[in-house]
């Protein structure tokens, strides 16, 4: 069966994943030269960098995920078809999905990135993940559950580990995530259960390095490391996670920890797909691209985004995954695609680093732009108005202000709702 | 085990129920008189009313839930805790739930209804249903599941199957989701779908009375009628669906409409506990009260709100099962369970009959109020007015108005969002 787009004169770009790096490329390509069908397993985009907000009760799903066939009706030759790619077969130019397959003529992988566990299988089934909104709502529930299954356990070891949250990795989400948490604690969880003792909340940040965010200047480190210890976070340097089993946890140096909540935020990889050579997957499970962003020996393949790495002297690991990273590779494809069809030479891709952010809480971020590097409410509001800028539509963009707005003035979260409890991995 | 509340001298009320009816209560009780607990199987307020909203992607989950605990904070002595209650022992004066036992001095039972598929189980198993949060969500899903199938699918008659939606029940619910459904077709589906002919969708209301809105006037069931007709939707009156197997609805009088959707608001019946004596449960599956909302012979059990039928000559099958029946009944246990305590005689109930409204797109609604009855925008913003005004929180009123504004300006349904697929029941 063959997914059915109204056939063109035109060649076909397909793209497989609608996020930052895909849309990018839906916006910048040239719609008189291409036509684009795009593929994504969800029927949204998901602006990722605010998933700890909807964990936290802090945003709506909808303010964070926008429909990709809204967006698609800007331009007049994309197609959108939900589906999950099973299967690449670069000889005949096709695509095999759950929905059947389809011919191109060049090829975008935009898939993203996913949990690493480095072949954990007991980890990967007790821990919770952060990669997209089902596992955010899935930790806003769990959360919210233990509470109230803590408010009928006598045994105050057993309350405890119901209330214990431990975080691994502390890179940007593990740092937003357990200063977002922190917050909820003290605004919301203390005054929600006043028959639970508060101070048996404990939230952990387990951190392999001797700092937190790593990418990040030696002054933000420290100075989100200041910023958490105040607020009440548990922060262990060196350390590495050595396993969980869904009511402790392991540290490499022989400490334990009782919690029923551990998120992991330690490692990600790159969501690859079956069918190009293991050759043209390296270190991360990234694609190896050249610096026209095509992975060698495929002309007419295109790779942007975290499952991409191009690798130099001065990104020995492949640049950072990030958005903005995303973006401009998304950019850069389409003039390439345009470049290579009138076969003129491609276009190197040179990274413009923006700087990044990282915030904490109220008035509380971290920011290294360029040379200038700053903490405080000054970054905290760039902060709110770049991600407040990056958000895809007008609506969420007016809803998420809204949200925020209301969180800062009310100290409150009305989203902290149990719509499904989560019962366990399926 | 017990369920852990602080001790009190005071006497205990146990509310089952965190609906119109449990919440009226709450905010009505002597708060110096008595502990309240309150139980809910979940840890969030449900606004019913605007289910339809949710289930057609015009509302936020967010908008329409209020947390439970958030609420009690306003009343000293009041506490809550997420439970499912199994079972009355009207003797020991004792509740058994999920969690736990629990001594009641008095009992509310505010459960609510639930869907009547008047013992057929296919009917049951293939049919959706929008009683609660979660069964919004999932027809907000498979109706654009099926759409994204749809695209796929070649031949004509399987293909209309998908894109088929068919409500068994004429009253409000079946009446507003027709609506709003019509509209989510022209104004949304239309634009998403180029690839589909939207002709082919087509939208069945079908109602087993000769006419539509049966608790309202006449007028305003020929205006929803009217209203309905111009929109496209196909009105099958004096029709009873027979079944219904997940591919046909078939009729009482033979006929058939190939669908995958039916969603069944054709019977509700009073969502009864196990405990008390078979006689106290009458028609409808409702606790037949008394006067004082007391079920007759237990002195110290209240019920209000839809699982409560007060029989009189003006009410001969109990009152409406609408909230304000529930908050009135709700307010007025508040009263009689001081009056009780002190020994003084009880307050009969009177339902104060507001009017009642149905909308049905926009500047389209139908309003009966006393002996006025009017039809269009007027009584489409007084709706708007209404539904602001009753919805619990000021945050969930502002982001109810700012959605609803921007779906009238826009057209539009950013909430379009499949974020989890529906699998089936489970």
């Amino acid at each position: 069966m063959n997914i059915n787009v109204p056939s063109s004169a035109l060649p076909r770009v397909v793209v497989i994943g609608g996020g930052f790096a895909g849309l990018s490329l839906i916006k910048h390509v040239d719609q008189n030269e291409f036509q684009v069908v795009l593929l994504d397993r969800n029927n949204y985009h998901t602006f990722q960098p605010l998933l700890y907000e909807v964990a936290t009760s802090g945003l709506e799903v909808g303010s964070i995920a926008y429909p990709l066939r809204r967006y698609i009706k800007h331009f007049k030759n994309v197609f959108f078809r939900m589906a999950e790619v099973n299967k690449i077969d670069a000889e005949k130019k096709e695509l095999c999905t759950s929905i059947g397959c389809i011919r191109y003529d060049y090829l975008v992988i935009a898939t993203g990135s996913e949990s690493n566990f480095f072949g954990n299988k007991l980890l990967e089934q007790k821990s919770m993940q952060m990669k997209n909104i089902p596992q955010a709502l899935d930790i806003r529930s769990i959360l919210l559950q233990n509470f109230e299954e803590a408010t009928h356990i006598e045994d105050l070891e057993k309350r405890k580990a119901y209330m214990t949250f431990v975080i691994a990795g502390g890179g940007p989400t593990g740092v937003e995530m357990a200063g977002a948490l922190a917050e909820l604690k003290k605004h919301v969880l203390a005054k929600d259960y006043p028959e639970l003792n508060i101070s048996n909340m404990e939230i952990y940040l387990l951190e392999g390095s001797n700092r937190l965010l790593g990418v990040m200047s030696e002054q933000a480190s420290k100075k989100a490391y200041d910023y958490l210890s105040r607020m009440g976070v548990e922060i262990w340097l060196n350390t590495f996670l050595k396993n969980f089993d869904g009511e402790k946890v392991y540290t490499n140096d022989g400490r334990e920890i009782n919690a029923k909540i551990l998120l992991w935020s330690a490692g990600v990889k790159g969501a690859t797909i079956q069918g190009l050579p293991g050759s043209t997957i390296i270190h991360g499970n990234r694609y190896h691209i050249n610096s026209y962003n095509q992975i060698e020996g495929f002309e007419n393949i295109f790779v942007a985004g975290d499952v991409a790495a191009f690798i130099s002297n001065t990104t020995p690991k492949g640049h950072p995954m990030v958005a903005s990273v995303a973006m401009q590779q998304g950019k850069l494809i389409a003039k390439n695609l345009l470049k290579l069809k009138r076969k003129e030479p491609l276009i190197e891709f040179k990274y413009f680093d923006k700087g990044s952010m990282a915030t904490i809480g109220r008035n509380k971020a971290v920011a290294d732009i360029g040379k200038i590097k700053f903490q405080g409410m000054l970054a905290w509001l760039i902060w709110l108005f770049i991600h407040l800028m990056a958000i895809i539509g007008f609506r969420n963009k007016v809803f998420t202000f809204f949200d925020w707005f209301w969180n800062y003035i009310s100290y409150d979260r009305t989203l902290r709702l149990i719509i499904r409890p989560f019962k366990g991995k399926e």
